[in-house]
């Protein structure tokens, strides 16, 4: 079972692919999505969708899992996150694929045990569980990290 | 030139079209997409988006236009707001047409002459500008307004 782990943003997607076969997981790949910041906002969502349908046609995922996005305090970010992130659960829904969710505790909790893991711990945790990956960076950290959470929820009967 | 107009929510999504022949406008289209309160985030994304793509092939628009949101005090729902928004946006930028965004203060100020133009005061213009229009509900008439709002700024050269 391939899984597309999704951390959403307007200036930056991360996206990471992980396998499960049986309870072994194997690492496929990661990457990270920039938007244009010059470019209007619909040309932007144009691109992220452009480029995570890309991602889908070429990995054949056949889940999707996406992070539940910090909500911030500031509304104007917000909702530019909401857009991308709209965009996002689209550009995998529409390709056929199951879109689940998780809060961000709950896959820091899946990974390295506990909610309030920091960032380089859950970093480390993924690179003892997917032997052998190079992170594109933070935001594609992000997204391996929510697919492997799917991934052990899903059990081992996949 | 065919203008559409949206009010994008996740809720419930107005649309309007309108015709603009040299200064003359007249009204095409107008409706009201709600999706299922009781689905999942991203299969009412997939139902904005057919609903929204089915709207634009039935009636091949030159141009889109969105109300600019206003951005709610409640974060989760200025999130929602932004994932409804930007699946609305991309649908019409998808569909190769530009998107304009014009903030509710320019579209009430283009209708009625100010900023602080109740609902009801844009719903009587409406009236006289597109005579005969049958309005599907608040959202519809706020989507036409966008649209007349774009079809105004775009001058009588088109």
């Amino acid at each position: 079972m391939i899984i597309l782990g999704i951390d959403p943003g307007l200036t930056c997607t991360g996206w990471g692919i992980v396998a499960k076969s049986g309870s072994r997981l194997s690492h496929i790949a990661n990457g990270q999505i920039r938007t244009d910041a010059k470019a209007a906002m619909a040309a932007r969502l144009v691109e992220l969708d452009a480029a995570l349908t890309d991602v889908i046609l070429h990995h054949r995922p056949d889940a999707g899992a996406v992070e539940e996005v910090f909500v911030n305090v500031n509304p104007q970010s917000t909702l530019k996150l909401g857009q991308a992130r709209g965009v996002a659960m689209l550009s995998v829904a529409r390709a056929g694929l199951p879109v689940a969710e998780y809060p961000t505790k709950v896959i820091k909790k899946a990974l390295v045990g506990t909610g309030g893991a920091q960032k380089a711990q859950v970093q480390a945790m993924l690179m003892v569980l997917l032997p052998g990956v190079k992170l594109a960076g933070e935001d594609a950290a992000d997204a391996l990290a929510v697919a492997v959470t799917h991934a052990n929820m899903l059990g081992s009967h996949h």
